[in-house]
Formats: C-alpha cells, structure tokens, sequence
C-alpha cells in the first residue's frame, strides 16, 4: 500500500499535561519534544502523532482557523485481549483520567472496548478486535 | 517499532461530502464503504481513517462527549515535490475545497506547504518536506 497520512497534529492548550498522559500514562517515548511548542511520538510506520501548542497551530495557520478544543476524535489503541482492555483503562484511571465507557462489548465489529479522554479532549479507545488484523504487508483485513 | 495507533475515527454531519473528498478528490480508494454510517480508508501500513456519521458517533460513546464539528486537527500528507503541492491543491481547489494557506514556505522544519479544509473542518497540511523521511522498518527520522 502507498501511505497517504504522514502526520496527525492536534492543537493543545496543555502541553505538559498531554506530555504526562502519553509519557506516562501509556508509556510512549516523544520522538521530539520541544517545551513549548510541540511533541512528537511515532504511532504507526511511518507515521507520527504531534500535539501543537494551540496559540502556535493557530498562527501556523494566519489565524484562519478559530481553535477552541480538540472535537469529534477518537483514536484507537487496539490489544490482544479482553483483560489487556481492562488493563489499559485502570492504569490511565489511576493517573486521573477520566473514563467515558466502562469496558464492555461495543456495538459493531464483534469488538471489546473501552474509551477515556485524554487531557487535550480526545477520546481514546482501548479495545480488542478478533475480527481485524494486519497482514504482514501493513494491508488491514477485517472479518 | 510497534505501532500504537490502528484507528483514526472522526464524527462527520455529512459523510456524503467526506466521501466526495477523500475518493473523488485525492483519489482513495474506501476500504470499507458503509452508506448512513461509516467510511474507512488505510491511511498508513495496519492504520485506517475512519468517518463516522455524527449521531453515531455519539451513541457509540452513550452521548457523553457533545459534539458539533471537528477542530484542532490537522492531517499532512507529504509530497515529492513543490510542484506536488501546488499541484495536489489545485486539484482540491477546483472541486470547490476552501484553500486556508496558499504553498509557501511554513516557519518550521524547512518544509514548504499549504493547507485547505475538508468538509468536516478537519485542516490537511499539503506539504514538501526534504527534513523527513522514513527508513526501510517505517521509521521516521527528522533533518
């Protein structure tokens, strides 16, 4: 496949609190962090996940864009069980975080999951998929 | 690396327009097509961009989280070229997508780049970006 998404930047009001959640919290290492300004972490192939300071992702953009928060985006952590959901969620609920839908089963797809909110607004879900997997070219298969 | 991100999914009031976007204007291919509901796209080896009509969006999160449009994201899809981005933008342009930064050089990282907005408010940066690369294992290296 020809990768067509290179970079995901979210606008922040909060850097060192989105620092904390995805440090800390799921346990990534920044591949660039500039206090301040923005931080990078790799989150597929070839692909990284930044959160920008939101006055800089502002004039970034002469202003043309009026940011309050992130909205109506969530982004999914997939694991390999039931109890690794469960897991997840109780070791970013033991840091503060707040937690929107319990584990449980979800609606479509045969899946598990749950959700939380990261500091900056975005909904993370945390779920099991037995019906969707990678193969080793990167393509995803579902069913 | 071991990817942490397999979903991107993102609330839309018009998932007619959204489809228009992504498969007629920069020319995806859906890799599940779901009328009323759902679109995916594999944006990146093992991820998918989903959009998700708006009230479902909701409902899968049992109406906790108030959504009324997306903001605060931007997308990038690099290019070979600065051509490549006048190009890909013109192409947009024509299909009536609103153009927010016109190519020219950004303040960071020596990329050169422009931005338009998709129908959902969602900002892809357009972007030429000779700093940047990733290596044969899909690691991404900067400068």
């Amino acid at each position: 496949m020809n990768p067509e998404l290179h970079f995901i930047t979210l606008a922040t009001e909060d850097l060192d609190a989105a620092r904390a959640f995805y440090r800390d919290g799921l346990g990534w290492e920044p591949l660039l962090d500039v206090p301040g300004e923005i931080i990078f972490f790799q989150v597929a192939p070839g692909l990284s996940l930044g959160f920008f300071d939101a006055e800089k992702f502002a004039e970034d953009l002469n202003h043309r864009v009026a940011i309050t928060r992130v909205s109506g985006v969530t982004l999914s952590h997939n694991v390999g069980s039931r109890e690794a959901v469960a897991t997840t969620i109780d070791r970013l609920a033991s840091l503060g975080v707040t937690v929107l839908k319990a584990p449980q089963e979800g609606a479509f797809g045969g899946i598990y999951h749950g959700h939380v909110r990261d500091p900056n607004g975005i909904v993370w879900e945390i779920a099991h998929n037995p019906g969707w997997r990678i193969d080793e070219a990167g393509n995803v298969l579902f069913g």
